[in-house]
């Protein structure tokens, strides 16, 4: 078994430095604030152990990182049917188009550009009493970290500038492709995105997809091992927007990023990762982030190719 | 360890009657002539056993397939600098759209849809002095089947009728992407798709892929262990055109897929795989031979997820 | 000069079948509820004859037509300061698109497109107190019809069920091509497209665009002879959504329609015309009133070309 | 009547200086070596009477200007059977864009693309014993000049670069809207687009579409009165690629552009013009011409508008 350890220790001299590189999003003022100096990074294994370094232990903005949260949910509630709504397919283009959603009639390539998320989210509103307040119990449930929070000035703050968001809602409610209401839907989207995380509580909340479906040793089964195998998959395909290639080919890990920093990913049967740094590519994957996956992947010689 | 021969008997079984799904390809009467009965199947481990069913050791057009080998070979001459002439991120579009290619001046998404192939075979003919020899030898050597052999009339008939890729290639060739001339790219790129190869030369093929880069054991080293993780990750990405999500998502195996019908695959540490059977779907992968794989990660438990 | 009373006349026997073909627009059910049956032209020279046939006289809701009015009034107040904000180039995709809205960054290519007619509502608003009142006692004006009015039913339902609008406004919002507030703009735009009006209205009120620019004989100049030219040009290249070259072909006249089934158009220097039949074709323009603008270009001879 | 040599020597005037702005077109030598400085027009009345100014009577490569002379000549052999394999739309995209015609499955947008002058050439080919030849003839014939030729070097470095065009005949190929051999296309289009002819040429010859389908007084009719108003209407709708919107909105005449610098158009029932100037913008239209024909109907009070 690696020294994964000292490995996180390496990286993290190696890539601080890249901190100084990228823009931290400021679309919102509430993203802005946080420093480009942040660098965190939790590892945690399948037998138990968690490795931290850096500010692994502060908690930012996930942003899309709920896209898997709420993705999952809705794949316990409804099964595959989802996927009648919504496809699998990776995008090629930026996450948040409006071009190939109109090619494609209102059916979103995938649950992880925003357009497709806003479908996830449609659906568990049609089977949750209270869409906030569940999502908000499950994270809790599967980080163990029952202090997990919504960021309302964030939430606030995305809604007040969501127009790009609020053009792909009324796209697919023109298309039939929303049940609920443009608003209703608008406002919870933002809400979970606004779910304020540390790398360790990431970490410990991607445990399940690293263990075939079952949250810790001993735990309770969330998805079953198929099911979890293709939520996997997707991560893979879809999970970096138009940079999923790339990060498939440098790092080989499903995941998923956030335009806030962050980034988790698992490695099946062994690991769960999450790292955080704020200052993102053009892409809007975190350019310290990526490099610290990259460099996990290569000095542990562990992947899933 | 999974019992191999008797997981390959059932699955050949329970996909026969999925011969009779999708359509032969026929757009040239070479491949047509294939009877859509066919099933084959082999899967070679990385300690050396070779376990197959069906009609595993007839030969067939392994068309697409040919990428994966050309590819190999240019990385090998000049590493990622290929990466500059050639994306690799999915692509979302037919195999051979010519709509990307233009919004993206002439950089081919990436070496698995035709246009990126043709450069891949560009940038070969610059670096070998008979590519036609060399390519057949490289594949022999690596097949351990000295008599694989072009199929000289389905070249021939694809070059005749070749009139989108004789479009892709013209226009790579007006955005200053491709170095030498469109009819010497074309003739070489339609002699390697027309390579006529069975399962078990396929599966033994792709050993290296499983093999972290070597051969077999004992063998040489085709490629870094890097480079195979990398070129491990494109297959997964973009190998199964506009459905390489859905083939992660049902099967989560890196691999490539032909017009043929034929389909290679590998479990990074554990095995290589090839099927084919001709009938194909719309997207161009064998119906059959999609069911086929999906089952051996079903039945064996192993994926890469 | 033809004898415009009598081929009137042949125009409304021959196109009658027509109004059995194509579709009533029935997206909103006060559009829905218009007879198919209808059938009214009114042709009005400029030297002051008004020729009617039909139902020339009863109002329906001119939907579309209005984006003229409103593209009139804006260039009065900012002259061709308009056009860094909205192209004048042919769009070649329905009028309702957000594809290449995208693509060219949130500049409409014309104005007759919703898109571009949101800009010119947007423009509108920040230069007249009181944009609903204003444009209703414009159309009056220049119509002769101090009765003109806004459908509020038609307005309201519109408002209703207007996602797509709604997407396109705000995306324009999102790249900083929409001044005032999303809500505020769509309501303007929306009531404006619910004018009901008559052919007779029409042709009185497109009568200055016949007219180089002058009101009628001895009214006041509302654009200059060089704005009247241009505003010519725009309709003819733009008036008919994905079909302006074929009305161009087939009709010759700049024009534009609406999807209530009205037609209003003009020939420099002779006459103004509107024709209205509720039945529209796949495109959204009325089909008896395309061809009966057609009959009359081939049976007076006279057309711009 | 305006005083029409009065007003050409005004133009030439003010005009001059912008043929400092531009640039000449130089993908191929032959093109680039015509000095920038060259400015000449030529306005010819349906009453017969030529006005000249400037460089009228110098011979350039007129290039896309011959798609007029194939669609008429192949219009008077089809009729508008033709419109079968390519729409009368504008296009909105650049000349030689692959994009639209993959979306439209082969069918060009219209007939002044690239794309849909091969498949007029190819049309023409199939009712021409010598399409070579009875172009240059029918050519010489309506501009009465005898010693109008193709220029063999133009034609042949067209040729040895046209790698854009031998896409676009490719993909029309693969898609079924070609019925001749792509070589045997593409080489009529090269020699047809290599014509060179001087102001006073094109001005003659585009005389019958200013004479409603009559060539001259007296002389033959080319074409039926409907058909000419149909091809200035196409002209107007389409002969400035994604120009055509501002041409109409400046200009407001019919016309056609090439890549050389000319530009001819047409007011029915008054005059055919032709102006020439090397330098071109983006679009690819001469910007001495553009504004030289923008002056022509400012100081003449005449355009179609």
């Amino acid at each position: 078994m690696p020294d994964y350890a000292a490995i996180l220790k390496e990286i993290a001299e190696v890539v601080r430095p890249l901190t100084a590189e990228g823009k931290v999003a400021d679309y919102i003022p509430e993203l802005a604030r946080f420093s480009r100096d942040k660098f965190g990074m939790a590892l945690y294994t399948t037998d138990g152990q968690m490795y931290t370094v850096g500010d692994a232990g502060e908690r930012f903005s996930i942003q899309s990182i709920s896209k898997v949260f709420t993705l999952v949910m809705t794949i316990r509630l409804v099964g595959e049917a989802l996927f009648s709504r919504v496809g699998k397919e990776p995008s090629g283009n930026p996450f948040n188009s409006l071009v190939q959603l109109e090619y494609e009639k209102g059916i979103p390539r995938n649950p992880f550009i925003n357009a497709g998320a806003l479908v996830v989210t449609d659906e568990l509103l049609s089977h949750t009493p209270d869409a906030m307040g569940d999502v908000l119990d499950f994270v809790r449930k599967i980080s163990g970290s029952p202090t997990v929070q919504y960021d309302l000035a964030v939430a606030a703050s995305e809604r007040s500038n969501g127009f790009t968001n609020a053009a792909l809602a009324n796209f697919l409610k023109a298309n039939h492709n929303l049940k609920n209401g443009v608003e209703e839907v608008l406002e919870a989207y933002f809400y979970h995105c606004s779910l304020a995380m540390s790398c360790e509580d990431l970490a410990r909340a991607f445990q399940f997809l690293a263990n075939h479906g079952v949250m810790e040793q001993g735990g309770p089964r969330l998805l079953s091992e198929s099911q979890a195998k293709r939520l996997n998959a997707i991560m893979l395909s879809c999970g970096f927007y138009d940079e999923a290639g790339e990060f498939a080919f440098r790092v080989g890990l499903p995941g998923k990023s956030g335009v806030g920093g962050g980034i988790a990913a698992v490695l099946p049967g062994k690991w769960s990762v999450a790292v955080w740094s704020p200052a993102i590519n053009r892409q809007g994957n975190s350019v310290a982030g990526m490099k610290a996956l990259e460099l996990l992947t290569t000095l542990t010689g562990e992947s899933i190719f």
